[in-house]
């Protein structure tokens, strides 16, 4: 982690322990005794991700009565849910890197790739009817629907210069803020929560994962892939517009829009294309507007917090929120 | 249908206005508000499969004390599970043809097929945990990690001219009979049924699975891609060694299967290469040992049926696995 994880870490502490049982719990389901299988899995092992959605599920939990066992399991079921999504995205972005790795797809091919993504939704889903709770699994399965639907709704407007902000936030509120919104939920789970507490949780969830896309989308386009460990510019040459890029669109003159969709419906040039947008979006303030944006969904997320009874936990979650905004990874 | 198919159409029948309430389940998940995944899973509507999975999983449901509307639903899952299946094996393959029509990834393209996949596997669990049976839960979950297993096990040994016999059954075992297994299983859920029967049907399920695969795998030497419906000779062109070719390797003199193996490991001439061992596997008898094969799993599953107390069901059951055997599509 850099100087700029250092509010991660200061989240991290008071959950260390059982953040480590969640490491212990997804080792376990990482392994296999088919020796490709386990290599392949062991690529995976690697990617030693934030863990942000675990992290949220064990905060919700112990904010609402505790983190029992299954809270435990439950957060290496969000954490596998995660991981089977970034590998079939990058075969899909056909991305390089990932979490500072060579990319999975890049080492095993697109075959493994895919199925290995199969396998650990298999996985999540396997983890998660072990534990026999109806809610989780409820949960568990509604998400996931959602994710994909907003996934393939972005798949939908590719190179669609048309899409406005309104249908850009739908998207990432299916692929990205669901899963956010799904792990402080299940922190719930087993517990006898005030109903209240649980739905102003798991708004605040909804904003961060939102907030956190804005922002993922934003580092895309400006991002350092020394920094982010991961390919970055794959939203331009994938044709997926996000917000900066939608604003730019729907805020330039008709000749000048024109002669930008023309650009960025080429195939070539793709460096090129995006020092050029990330220049314009930057000049005419749409980047700066688009962090304000994300910053108006982290202030969202904090006013939904409000409803519940504060405690260093309710506040480690606004430290959490600050983080999610200005992390540069 | 075809001439070929009318046992099929013999074991339907007493189950039609059951398997019509599957149809509906099927189309009711089938459906989306959003017209560009309405139209994705319109593509998937069409593909009328032959409902083996769910046709097992009723019969076996009536054999155990009834149809339930849970069984119905589950029936549904199942075609899920195999189409979500069929939907990531079409992009592994680069089959240009499933079920009569395009594959979906010819016309919708590699992306949205795999999120497709990504989705139909999401509708299954979600069908299955709305129904809030444990039992359930947990035969799904357990079912397609096998499968996932299965397929990385295939991955993993493409192009590796040492595979056995024993090593070709429990990847065929794991993909494919496993499901089998599972929806007769799951006919047993919702019933205090024999713990015997339950056991023999699902014994009955993998021979029958089993023997599915290896006819399959045979078709796709020597079957006719009109008939089929799909594009053959994958296997081949992917390096899947199935049961002829690996008994032909075996049996080879060691400089003849030297030459083999280098002429299977070219990647030019497919269908040459595709003749050339279909009149190999064909003049040697391995084709027809591996009918044999597939005809002596079909014994073993109708030995197991001879557990359960006999009815018209049962004796359909028979006539199934007889079509399994006999099918050209």
């Amino acid at each position: 982690m850099s100087e700029a994880d250092a509010p991660l870490r200061r989240v991290l502490e008071p959950l260390r322990p059982e953040m480590e049982r969640v490491e212990e719990a997804l080792r376990r389901e990482l392994e296999h005794e088919n020796p490709f299988l386990d290599d392949l899995l062991g690529h995976s092992r690697k990617l030693q991700g934030k863990r942000l959605r675990p992290l949220l599920l064990l905060y919700c939990a112990r904010i609402l009565g505790g983190v029992l066992d299954l809270h435990v399991a439950l957060g290496a079921v969000v954490e596998l849910l995660h991981s089977a999504t970034l590998v079939h995205d990058d075969v899909l972005d056909e991305a390089e890197r990932r979490r500072g790795e060579k990319a999975l797809h890049r080492v095993w091919g697109n075959e493994a790739s895919i199925l290995l993504g199969d396998y650990l939704f298999a996985k999540a889903y396997s983890l998660c009817a072990r534990l026999h709770l109806r809610e989780a699994n409820l949960i568990l399965a509604r998400t996931v629907e959602e994710m994909c639907v907003g996934e393939l709704s972005q798949i939908a407007t590719k190179f669609d210069f048309a899409i406005d902000e309104e249908q850009y936030l739908r998207v990432i509120g299916q692929k990205t803020a669901s899963l956010f919104g799904a792990a402080c939920r299940l922190g719930a789970v087993g517990h006898a929560a005030d109903p209240e507490a649980v739905e102003a949780l798991a708004r605040y969830g909804t904003c961060l994962g939102t907030a956190f896309q804005i922002v993922d989308d934003c580092l895309d386009l400006e991002g350092d892939e020394r920094v982010a460990g991961k390919s970055l510019g794959t939203d331009l040459a994938k044709g997926k517009l996000t917000l900066p890029v939608i604003q730019l669109l729907r805020q330039s003159p008709p000749e000048e829009r024109r002669r930008l969709e023309e650009m960025l419906a080429g195939t070539d040039g793709v460096e090129e294309r995006r020092s050029l947008v990330l220049r314009l979006v930057r000049e005419r303030g749409f980047l700066r507007r688009s962090f304000e944006q994300a910053e108006e969904w982290i202030r969202r997320g904090k006013v939904s917090l409000g409803r519940v009874r504060d405690s260093l936990y309710v506040d480690n979650l606004r430290v959490l929120a600050d983080y999610v905004l200005h992390r540069r990874a």
